[in-house]
């Protein structure tokens, strides 16, 4: 078996027994059954990712994956293509917003150069890639989220960089969803009307000339993805085959995801969706998911910005559960519902 | 003049000038102009707030305020009313669920006690307090903002316990609002269909008994208040005339924020709206004071449960502006849009 099959088939389903057990201990804590609404699902879902009927979180560390695009060269960016170099190195500076959140978050922050100042094929005209280099960039993003929890990372979240990625993303999510361009194409970043109607134009041909099949999850990615989206779907699962979760930045990881998850369908739950980007088509992506967002900050930045966030959300999910006092250490009475004795006082 | 009226007289328009210096900075830094969306929306209102271009903030402190309920003994809540006490005593020993996650965004907490085991009037039968009792009460609770602002907190939050704190504060908007009890009553923390039905009929009787009037606030909280929602009227406005940002938890901090801005409308720009409770007159409450929530957690706690977790979005929104490196310093190219200058790449 190939790294990517191996990593696929060593995916397991959440362990049941320890959700149900945190289920149980929530309900026996100093708050009304389901007060904490989506931090008690959050913990829940962490016992069953973890394995642990009460999941303890250490290490944090953002992925970000960068690349270039050969679709850039029609123009669908404000930016020029040099700035994903650009921000690369400023993210090793430690002066971009990643960098800013991840510190205030305490995560650390991982730069892979997936292909840098080499970019795609221009995806309007043809493939981005072969389907052997897709499988290999995939393999790398796997690796690399091995490679972070035998360090000791206990919370993953992916992040991209690349100048002219929310077009391959919106030909994948148009792939997936079987939406016309126009229904999954946003501004990307500070871009025109003409700029939009051209990008519009360009996710249109690259459907067409590339006809992607959404049952070939890897045919899609070679041939309207990227080399980022690849490096973000083998983080994905990579982190699910090492039984750790994975928190989903914006748009380009969500198209990441798709691939994921048309790769292994198994991945999905041990994903979290950080926020709802203002990209149109991040939406589509997270409704095929199956994931509810935990932020609406209006962010349109990618790099893992919203990931970050959403970390320090999760992180706090887990501390409720194994931090807070039950009613019995307490002495506080329960409900009547709640109790199964006496009450207390 | 009263301590009331002379914190609502120091309460000042927010500084334009720092707030013009921090939109120019959001735009020089490395990301499309926009692209954080509200968190730069959340810097420049923390400039105007702070009044620094640059705002800083430090200590974070967590302002609970707790007291008792005389329409409990009508069984509005699934809980007896000591479990207030023991709730305090929870705070206190470090396990409730305001405990962790303060803990977790490095909030401090401070509980006070507004009438623990000392309830107001039955609001269904007659005023919750006289006039100068909400007064009082008020003015302990700016009391508290000025003295942890004189200790170093730069960002302030609102939090409560009170065993049927839920009655008065549905009593509170149906008077801003005009709605009905039915419109802006919800279950509490785990009621029966029974107990919600009379509910709404004793927040009805409520309004009926007491005729509060909404262009009197003082007037509306001693007729259907609470000693703990005055103190949290109080803590915004002693936040507010300190020029301190102060997060607003949930429903019951939603009532205290709508005194506290129908005394002095001035200090609504100081409101940060921590989360959408699932209490449905909460919604009710942001739409009257013109507040968006940062977070939608499906949260119905309170005791500042949601605000602390937003104090470190509001923290994160502060360090982006403080912390990431402008265009010039990273060496990155601007779009044509932003560039003044040639571009450097």
């Amino acid at each position: 078996m190939s790294t990517l099959q191996q990593a696929i088939a060593r995916i397991q389903p959440l362990d049941e027994a320890a959700m149900a057990a945190a289920r149980a201990r929530q309900d026996t804590l100093t708050k009304p059954a389901g007060a904490l609404g989506r931090l008690e699902a959050i913990s829940i879902q962490l016992a069953g990712i973890t394995r642990q009927p009460v999941p303890q979180l250490g290490i944090k560390t953002v992925l970000i994956m960068a690349a270039d695009h050969g679709v850039a060269e029609d123009g669908v960016s404000a930016y020029p293509a040099e700035v994903t170099a650009q921000m690369v190195a400023n993210f090793k500076a430690g002066g971009a917003a990643i960098n800013v959140l991840a510190r205030h978050v305490g995560a650390t922050v991982r730069v892979l150069d997936m292909g840098v100042g080499q970019p795609t094929g221009n995806i309007s005209r043809g493939p981005a890639m072969e389907r052997a280099r897709a499988t290999q960039c995939i393999e790398r993003g796997i690796a690399a989220a091995e490679e972070e929890v035998a360090r000791g990372a206990s919370l993953l979240a992916t992040g991209d960089m690349g100048i002219g990625n929310t077009t391959p993303s919106s030909a994948i999510v148009a792939a997936f969803s079987r939406l016309p361009a126009r229904q999954v194409t946003g501004r990307g970043t500070g871009v025109s009307d003409e700029q939009f109607e051209r990008k519009v134009a360009l996710v249109s041909r690259a459907l067409e000339v590339n006809h992607p099949d959404p049952a070939d999850a890897l045919g899609v990615l070679a041939a309207v993805g990227g080399f980022e989206i690849a490096g973000i779907a083998g983080a994905i699962l990579g982190a699910a085959a090492a039984g750790t979760p994975v928190v989903i930045d914006g748009f380009i990881s969500g198209a990441g995801a798709l691939i994921a998850a048309g790769l292994a369908p198994a991945c999905v739950p041990y994903m979290f969706a950080a926020h709802r980007s203002v990209e149109v088509g991040h939406a589509v992506a997270l409704n095929l998911l199956g994931l509810e967002p935990l932020l609406a900050l209006d962010l349109r930045l990618g790099e893992g910005t919203g990931a970050a966030l959403a970390m320090s959300l999760i992180e706090a999910a887990a501390k409720i559960l194994a931090e807070m006092a039950t009613f019995a250490e307490a002495g506080v009475s329960e409900s009547d519902e709640q109790a199964q004795t006496p009450q207390l006082a």
